[in-house]
């Protein structure tokens, strides 16, 4: 048998370290792509002008770019025969990604625990992006529930990580040369500095994108993701393909630019839910909520923490995020995250 | 309120200069996805041997890109509550784009004219794209219906701008070095020479493109067009997402290739009318008139100037335009712009 | 008539040299949009440093984006008025495409002959991709039968080529420092090494795809292939648009990474037959056959012949190929090439 059936969750032990496949050299290609499968618009992330004007060598690739690479390669390894993907936590991005950077995945597992039906468990593996010079360009914590192989293989011992809630404001890694001292307001697209959001504001996006089938396909292979739901209409029995949540992340972030456009680079994901499953035809809108703030130590550079939410239009309030203690059905994402913006 | 209600009709006033958002550079991305986007062949936007050949220093982006990108960054300052979009007049391209450049958009209230009905005027805008170096890209005049946010407010002094019926001939722009002595007809792939066409002939380019929602969608969001009408299913009553018109103005200057493979470089932008909307499901065909002709100084260069009309394939005499003074309803576009030939 | 008609039957004759239109040059951008069209793997046509680490200067684009582009520039001379596309023989990939290279494409008629019927023929011809230093490659036969202009012109004297039933293995051409003996498997994605197939052995790609019109259009488009029937919902009676036979080549290929990760390059196409049409909608697997094996002169570089099937899931038994000695209609794809395995 020589296609991959993926690891069960008695494969998985704690401090395990699994090297995950196809590195993956990033161009302006993915970058073209990038924008046309989402409305992304900052500034940093278009210009290489306006990039260099903030101090750094050239426009990086959207930041969550390397989150979906380095996620799509754990795919085959991680969440193959996932049941579920429970959340994320500890994400920090270290270093920005360029043209030319290539990207590969590693895993390591930090925690196992067996559910008390004897038939799945939870695995923790935090997973980091290596470049070619051998920096981590970022890393993140995950969860998943797997099925076990074999109902009868023993239990092993639970080991469950102890995750921050947030990463730290002290932690966030500002990338080398950040300077938005110069930062042109007029150009990035809005006003708004960091002073002006204050903790507790609700911001809604306003815009909205129905989603189809051949976008979400082209995004999703664009990152190597290979888990067959999200692209065989045979494999469900609804004959539904389910979108890629990374899918519905980025394009939830893309939308947040009416109103954020100046909460440029994201350097850490505090947490995240993928509260309901999103399907082609669905219309993404989406709302932030301002959550904390901090200084950093780059010049101009303040810290935002922002809650990110997408909803289904049309169906349901939009701002209620959960009914009896769960996500309300049209609640699509609630994500948790760090960003940089101009004081 | 961060997010961007737009400016309505009396927050425009003539002398008044935006400049827009989001600046943006070009990568052979950009062009790839021009490719999938359209069936566009001009050899001297395919290939980089044919455009050193031609006299450039490698292969340009095609000239309807620099003009999605400066319409795009409009959007959000001109038309985001703009009614209707009018015409074009006096557009020139001044120089080829080439992937590595940086474009941004800068408009000028040129004219503003209360209607009659004291809720809505028309604004007239000189807009341009500006490279990293300073210079003008391309420039065009776009004239839009705006609403007025309060219509108890008093009405302007009306200023209309004069425009030329069409650019004249002495003053297109040829790109510096250009050089068709030396044009390989056989690599382009039509042998027929701007000595060949006929002031009056009329050419069916035969060929249709059945538009897809992902497709229109990809283009315009790649041009960081954000108009909410063009995504989002649930904003219109109809649940239909209007296409946007410069997606139609691609897609009938690439089918044109076939009868005028040797128009290569679009100079000047004369005139338009987006003459109905397009939806997906149409097929979008395109035949072209040939409305004038005029020599040029560069070497083996002549201007020819053509209408090119799109219609949908099935939906009426493509050759009928108008019906009783209106544009009948199977005609998505009316345009006059001069290109460059070999002699 | 300024459009271009195409050659019928009687325009072709034995040692007629065909110079094909619209060269091309590749980016980045191009290969982003393979990866984005289909679930591409491969390593080494994914990164950079693992292709260095195999003895090339960097990673090239996958071996078929060549085959597609050449594919493409033939079909306003070969296959236009074609009524069916019959097969391949004697393909050949001399050496890697890389970013940077321009495209262009030749073709030289080997073979003609017309049908008893009277009305169309049968062409040979052997198409060439040729670079911007003049070397070729990649080339291959193909014939396809082209319906004649009037049925009343003679009989040409017939000329039926002879074809190897497959590339030799010692005509294998392998790419200019290819070095598999520090090939890493982990990063590849697979352990099976070329040692590890058994002539005979059947492998079941396990994964599927439901393709989209968009998609196949934004493929087909992207190769400039611009025939009709691919795009115009309102060329063929049932109002479908028939799917580009590469594409489904494409998508099968890419879904052999499953069980064939390590079968990185295509260095010869045997032969191969478009079974049957593809629609949108229909969901594309596949299944390999290991056919031959040999060994090259590069060192750690061994050769495997493989059959490769692609089928629509949920139509019949995926391995039976033919019922009644005619393919079954549930095939899609028969094709026969020979690929570089790591020993």
């Amino acid at each position: 048998m020589k296609t991959n059936a993926g690891r069960f969750f008695e494969d998985y032990r704690v401090g395990q370290v699994i090297d995950h496949a196809v590195p993956r050299t990033i161009s302006g290609g993915e970058r073209a792509l990038y924008h046309a499968l989402y409305p992304a618009r900052g500034a940093l992330y278009s210009s290489d002008a306006f990039a260099r004007a903030c101090g750094l060598a050239a426009s990086p690739v959207d930041d969550l770019v390397a989150f979906h690479v380095v996620f799509g390669k754990t795919v085959p390894d991680i969440s193959i025969n996932a049941v579920a993907n429970l959340g994320y936590a500890e994400g920090r991005w270290r270093k920005p990604v360029w043209p030319g950077d290539t990207l590969r995945a590693r895993s390591e597992v930090i925690g196992v625990k067996e559910n008390s039906n004897g038939t799945s468990g939870v695995v923790w593996v935090r997973s980091q992006g290596i470049d070619q010079t051998g920096e981590t360009v970022m890393d993140y914590v995950r969860w998943v529930m797997v099925r076990k192989r074999d109902a009868a293989s023993p239990a092993p011992e639970p080991v469950v990580p102890q995750l921050a809630p947030a990463v730290a404001a002290a932690d966030l890694a500002i990338p080398a040369g950040l300077d938005f001292t110069g930062y042109d307001f007029t150009l990035a697209g809005e006003p708004h500095r960091w002073g002006d959001y204050a903790v507790g504001e609700v911001i809604d996006h306003v815009d909205g994108v129905t989603i189809e089938e051949a976008e979400h396909m082209l995004a999703t292979r664009l990152w190597q993701n290979t888990a067959k739901v999200h692209f065989d209409a045979t494999f469900r029995e609804d004959g539904k393909r389910l979108i890629y949540g990374g899918h519905v992340i980025s394009m939830a972030r893309a939308l947040s630019f009416n109103g954020l456009a100046n909460a440029q680079m994201i350097v850490a994901l505090n947490g995240g839910a993928h509260a309901n499953p999103c399907f082609a035809g669905d219309t993404v809108k989406a709302w932030s909520e301002v959550l904390d703030k901090a200084p950093t130590a780059a010049p101009g550079v303040g810290a935002i923490r922002l809650r990110l939410v997408a909803v289904k239009a049309g169906a349901g309030d939009p701002l209620t995020l959960k009914e009896g203690g769960k996500y309300a059905p049209h609640v699509l994402l609630d994500l948790d995250y760090w960003a940089l913006m101009p004081l």
